[in-house]
């Protein structure tokens, strides 16, 4: 066909694609045949085909190819969180009770303290910054913590009801931690009005979009069926999640609130087994451009050793890391329980993973973090994801007799759909 | 977010996304209820939200987000041919016999003879627009064919079996004159030695892909099957289907070209039925973009009939769908056959659908259709496929005694996954 007229090659865009594909799944596979998150190979593979290396994946977003890539990220990661709020059941965190809030509650305070206090000290002084890189270290994967337990069959252990518990816990919150990060990203202040009103945005949006959407989605899902059209639910479903996430970005709130917000309402329909199920093979295509885009932002340079000027983001990543990984183990020893591997529970919430990932993104193109400080990030990220498989496996296995069985066995995973998030 | 610094806005490309989706499912039901192919609904939804209607999806290359739609339309028809090959037994053809194959061969040159014949006498000359007037008319949609015939439970007679045989000689065929018409749309001249270069070029991709990929294939999939990251079957199936399209535009064929060899290849794997389930949901998020953006390009002013110009469009449009019925129902007379409903056949042929709507976009593109030659078409094959759905339940109702039925009746449809192609 002749392009000659077009603003983009369409030849060109499907190679990107490829690329895009064949990495993430060849990466992400290497990584998962030697322990290591699947994720962690998607971000690996992004970093192997960014502008960095191979230069083949552009993610510049005011290149022609390179907007394309950044909107598709978007609606990857939209689907993405559209599939974890269908994954979410509200009641399930009820049932894990006190034990997984209070997890949840301190492995987000400590974190946030920590990471707050140590840009403060090693900047001399509050800013932007510092709340930023606080509201990174809260983040908990709930997908690679799930993926995890259920490749160890540890998926019904008490101490894996309170990870996940508290790591479904931990997602709705760091969704308002982000809508406030995110308001304080786009207007570059630090407000006590602006942060309860963004607060009481968030929650207004998702109040008011679960009260209609809770109310209007079972008949509007009962008509869908009723439709004779081919592929008429997963079309509908993804709508669904378009349309709530748009709305977000209406109100300022990012566009994953409402595709997560979309995903909790929809979990609740009659037809949420085939909405799951369809929009699965959808997430496979698209999520993937998400976590290699985000790989391929990071310029491998400044991670040289050899190269001086690097040596201190090194060390600011390696004290994140450190920050990240006490934060979270003492969050573990909050759980008042006595039977229990509270070290087990506290190490199954360190990974940051694709929610810490969206913070720092978010971070970097709001101009608050600057390329070195999201390198740091990005390091703490990555080794607080690269190293919880192997020590959950040593603390699950050293200490069997101090791991808490569940008495429900025969109980479906918590999170069936998210073991494959990771 | 922030996204002042962005090349496209993502919340507007979410709009555009789901104008496209919402309608495409919308009119297409309403379509579908009226008794019309579901496919014609999505045209019409198209023209609706296009630039001379609504306005809300653009489809110029030229403008960012037109250039969006116009390349994830490409990755759409791509997984729409992907799927019509996967769904494509080069064995049937054999089963269905000399009669199917009488049919698409006649189906193909008396349309395509009566075109070329109409616009040579009507502009007084041999060109490059009569040509591709001719293989527009040569076009048989499989898919609302069999939809039909599947709603009227007719899919097990031995017209419809004819018809589908037909039908998917006519879509191999249809392939190769794509690849030569497009070749002709791209060099603009009528070159004997370039049509023979291009139809070996398209025979020997078609042979070399198919012997690699036959070769291959197999044991390509089983690797991938023995894989643990999440959706690496369906990824690697887009994958194998986005890198043939990617070839076959590297040497000059339509990339759907290569997405149909992928889906040919792939039927005969052992992963054939999940990649077939799997892929069935991305086609429903992308195949309406490029029905949509179809309807978005026609200009629907050209069609008032109020306006004098348009008169020669709407005549023109009126003798290619009066000689397009012709051809087909001839057609379906050369049977040799006398058990059976013949008018039946060659009426069951004559939607013109998708393939019909590529070429014609080619020539658009090509600059060898013009706006007004190209909205001729269009009522042509809009009108073709308009008028099936009725004449068609008429003719199977009216002569029961002349249906041949089928003997082996527990035989499962041809085209299964087809039937929601229309």
């Amino acid at each position: 066909m002749e392009e000659a007229a077009h603003f983009v090659e369409v030849g060109h865009f499907f190679f990107i694609f490829i690329v895009v594909l064949l990495s993430a799944k060849l990466v992400g596979e290497l990584f998962e045949r030697i322990g290591q998150p699947a994720v962690l190979g998607e971000l690996v593979a992004g970093v192997l085909v960014g502008a960095s290396v191979l230069g083949l994946v552009p993610v510049d977003p005011a290149d022609p190819y390179g907007a394309m890539v950044h909107v598709l990220a978007e609606v990857g990661v939209a689907i993405l969180l559209f599939e974890i709020g269908l994954e979410t059941d509200l009641r399930e965190m009820f049932h894990v009770g006190s034990s997984a809030l209070m997890v949840a509650v301190v492995g987000i305070i400590l974190p946030f303290l920590f990471g707050y206090l140590f840009w403060y000290y090693y900047e001399g002084g509050a800013s932007l910054t510092a709340i930023f890189i606080g509201a990174t270290l809260t983040a908990t994967s709930v997908g690679i913590t799930a993926r995890v337990l259920t490749d160890l069959g540890k998926i019904n252990s008490a101490e894996a009801r309170i990870i996940i518990g508290a790591a479904v816990i931990d997602d709705i919150l760091g969704l308002l931690i982000l809508a406030v990060v995110e308001g304080l990203a786009s207007t570059g202040t630090i407000s006590v009005f602006g942060v309860v009103k963004l607060f009481a945005l968030a929650m207004g949006f998702l109040a008011v979009a679960m009260a209609i959407g809770l109310y209007t989605a079972r008949w509007i899902f009962e008509l869908v069926n009723r439709m004779r059209v081919r592929g008429v639910l997963v079309t509908f479903a993804l709508v669904f999640a378009l349309m709530l996430a748009f709305f977000a970005d209406g109100v300022g709130l990012a566009p994953i609130v409402g595709a997560f917000a979309a995903g909790l309402i929809l979990s609740r329909t009659n037809q949420f087994d085939t909405i799951v199920e369809q929009i699965k093979p959808v997430a496979d295509v698209f999520t993937p451009i998400f976590f290699v885009s985000i790989g391929a932002a990071v310029d491998v340079s400044i991670l040289d050793p050899r190269v001086a000027e690097n040596h201190e983001i090194l060390l600011v990543g390696a004290g994140l890391f450190v920050i990240a990984v006490i934060g979270k183990v003492a969050a573990g020893y909050s759980v008042l329980r006595g039977d229990i591997n509270k070290l087990a529970i506290g190490a199954g919430m360190v990974p940051r993973g694709e929610v810490g990932l969206i913070f720092a993104q978010i971070g970097l193109l709001g101009g608050i973090l600057t390329q070195d400080v999201f390198s740091a990030v990005l390091i703490m990220v990555m080794a607080t994801t690269l190293v919880t498989p192997p020590v959950l496996k040593l603390l699950f296995e050293r200490h069997p007799s101090e791991t808490g069985q569940a008495d429900d066995r025969d109980r479906p995973p918590v999170h069936p759909g998210m073991s494959g998030l990771s």
